[in-house]
């Protein structure tokens, strides 16, 4: 009777996860393939996809079997629970709510690319006043089915299992080790002579053929992955279909390479997902967090190690020929380890983007907490960034207007980024620790002790854990900024 | 309350057919992108979407909202009476026998490829014993549901509207027809000089620009069109995104050329359905038969006719360049005009695939009436052919195992492509005498005065008629075979 109830929530969200592998295969195409004309099509295809997945959460024989179902084991009672916690997401909200944040949020996200074009706020503080008002309301009624703090619970959406408490003082403890580290991090690169320019231009033709190849090095099973061409780069598809993009710049190679090998870390997580519970919660990747880590570890951990430069950029000469001095281990290094403070999180490097993650976790929490008004945005924009970066953004496209998340009504997503990388540089610190010859391999482009050890410890975990406690498990502790100030220490500040 | 009854009628609808093209896109994507092992994910998700598909078509309310539901209109009308039947069919087959069906069509499809590769039919009787088993059953069930003989009950599933009593005829009429034009077509081509051949290799780029042209010039939209590569060509998508596929062989560039024409009929009649009834089943194109129209209209009438073949050989050597004699309208005729009877269907010429056609159509029918044993079918098929066409197949490979269709469970649908083929000279001729221009036009490469007519009288009809109706309103008469019959003597049996 209870092993009935639990198959036949086994079925259901089995059902429910193809609907959204079939959806994942749609955004794709629409993204890389579709012509121009599909669209109208297309955004019928996912309603109807988004919504009859809804509707089989959200079906009341869902409740009565989750009452007596019972999962034999550890991985089945986490399916379970996370079963229950979809369920509890999904009906906590009332259809109402659910089509006016819809509405709501694909208003504001038209308004907001005008906005941002001509540096406007103002034309874009209603509709995302709004867009809040939602969110806040979204977030208190999550709240009070979950029994968590609102904000929380909107964070939960993206990462399970740590909360603002938890986060708070990695935070803080982050900005005290800016303050001393970054002006240091300025003056040692300061001192440095110019890095060589990297010879162009990089034909599209032999990016691509070297994307792939150093992709499939570093792991990438292609009998299970394609690698193609978007505006904006992402990984999505299934764990057994992965699909990889890019955008090829002539000018410059950098951008294809270092964002493929970011792709590829996100991708070898879903590749190394338990295949026995393919389509099942409990299967899935642990979060936005977790999967941030798995690309920073593949793409800033090891990629970007003086050891993989070497290999890395033997790899580009062999690509692009010319002279080989640019393509020094050291002289990548310059080029793609370089800190300044900049607006711009997406441009940021690893030192000050946590900056950029810590002021928008505060300015959020605060909008969802009720003490700061949209219409203060601007204004708080620009002074927490001075308290912390010290500089101010000339206009607001290049301040509280650059990024779409929360114009598209994605709040507590942001601390994934700083969460991932912290976690990204903890993960490797253990992994050094288990595997010893792992740098010796990054040397010749092997990242198999890392991943075999990734394999173990995180991607074969799915979403057994939730944050903390994946962390907990693989490294003997939660999450700790630590492990990454040293590793920015080693890279950054030592002359 | 009748229109609240009609439009939850039409949402529900409009979902279904939305999830249909979503596995239409998923379809295109298996065959032309999907990377090797992306397979047993796809099957999942195609398997969700047919099932909820299912479950949305045959829910108890829909009977309730068909007795209630009143249409305000003849195409409102119509678009109930095409519900009903897509829901009486749906609710006719128990569910054990439409898994028994699904797991005997798949399990001796791929039992045939075997049998087909050794040329060994007593390998694959036992499953197509069952096959026919299932469709037998399966035919009496829609017939009791839909108040049909059962073999039409199966051709209903293909092309609606017209019966195997209204086929009979026009198939015995042919088969007289072809016992006197088929040795004289012959007698023609032997006096003839051989043409001369057409100088290769076509590069693959060279004739994928080609086809993206001639398919553009002959009008079709790209705005809401692509076209790939598969290793069997078709066309499908959506009929806002139209995705075609073809097969390039560097040695021979008719392959493709005319399979894009081929498939350029089949898009062009998807984009031309009523916007107006998108996602609604009288909105979606009339049929197989009337499907196949479209394409043979446009290969067959206007694109190997003299007028088009003298633009087709300038577009031709100007892809290809070389000695212009070879793409002279009257040599590429002689090339793609030649009438010599064979064992094999799709390799069969205009004159003799309605043969082909015809064979299958009195041996299916038999199947399905109880009057031939799937083992007496190797006898009955060679005997058939020798009857017909005057030649004995050397072996079942090239005989009743050479097409996938029984083997896979598709019974009733071979007639298509004969009705097509003569509803394609039916339409073609009453299309002419509509637009005296028309051929003019076609000596540019200009399809436009046939595409308005076919727009008017056939893709904006959508489903709003059957077979019969159809034809009765474009070209005032029902099915009438000597307009075909007359093509064919025009084009072929004058010296």
């Amino acid at each position: 009777m209870h092993n009935a109830a639990y198959n036949r929530l086994k079925a259901r969200f089995a059902r429910i996860a193809a609907l959204g592998e079939a959806a994942s295969m749609l955004h794709w195409d629409a993204a890389t393939m579709m012509p121009p004309g599909g669209g109208e099509s297309r955004g019928e295809q996912l309603a109807a996809l988004a919504g009859l997945a809804h509707e089989l959460l959200t079906a009341p024989v869902v409740e009565e079997d989750l009452e007596i179902a019972r999962g034999d084991g550890l991985w089945e009672e986490a399916n379970l629970a996370l079963m229950a916690r979809a369920h509890a997401r999904a009906t906590a909200l009332p259809t109402s709510l659910v089509e006016a944040t819809a509405r709501a949020n694909s208003a504001c996200e038209k308004i907001w690319r005008d906005a941002k074009a001509t540096a406007d706020f103002a034309r874009v503080r209603p509709s995302l006043t709004e867009v809040v008002r939602l969110q806040r309301e979204t977030a208190q009624a999550l709240a009070a089915a979950l029994g968590m703090d609102p904000y929380d619970a909107l964070m939960d959406g993206y990462q399970r299992g740590i909360t603002a408490a938890d986060v708070e003082p990695v935070f803080t403890a982050y900005e005290a080790f800016l303050a001393d580290a970054l002006p240091r991090a300025e003056a040692i690169e300061a001192a440095r002579p110019a890095p060589r320019p990297l010879p162009g231009p990089f034909p599209v033709d032999a990016q691509r053929a070297l994307c792939r190849r150093l992709s499939e090095r570093i792991g990438l099973d292609y009998a299970h992955a394609r690698l193609d061409e978007s505006l904006h780069p992402f990984c999505g598809g299934t764990p057994r279909d992965q699909r990889l993009t890019t955008f090829y710049d002539e000018d410059d190679a950098a951008k294809a390479v270092l964002g493929v090998l970011h792709e590829t870390g996100h991708a070898l997580y879903e590749q190394g997902l338990p295949a026995a519970f393919a389509r099942q919660p409990v299967g899935e990747a642990a979060g936005m967090a977790a999967h941030e880590s798995q690309s920073l570890i593949v793409e800033m951990q090891a990629c970007r190690s003086d050891a993989f430069l070497g290999f890395l950029g033997r790899e580009l000469h062999r690509a692009f020929g010319g002279d080989a001095a640019p393509y020094a281990a050291a002289n990548l290094a310059r080029h793609w380890r370089r800190v300044s403070r900049g607006f711009i999180r997406v441009d940021a490097d690893e030192i000050t983007y946590p900056a950029h993650v810590i002021l928008r976790f505060r300015l959020e929490r605060a909008m969802i907490g009720g003490t700061l008004d949209v219409a203060d945005l601007p204004g708080a924009w620009n002074e927490g960034l001075k308290r912390i970066l010290g500089i101010v953004p000339p206009d607001d496209a290049k301040g509280c207007l650059q990024d779409i998340h929360w114009h598209d009504g994605a709040f507590g997503y942001f601390p994934s980024y700083t969460l991932g990388a912290m976690a990204a540089a903890q993960l490797m610190k253990a992994a050094r620790a288990a595997a010893p010859g792992l740098d010796d391999a990054l040397a010749e482009g092997d990242l198999s002790p890392l991943l075999g050890w990734l394999r173990a410890h995180v991607h074969g975990k799915g979403s057994l854990l939730g944050f903390q406690d994946l962390l907990r498990a693989a490294t003997g502790k939660p999450l700790d900024p630590s492990d990454f100030t040293e590793h920015l220490t080693r890279r950054y500040l030592t002359a």
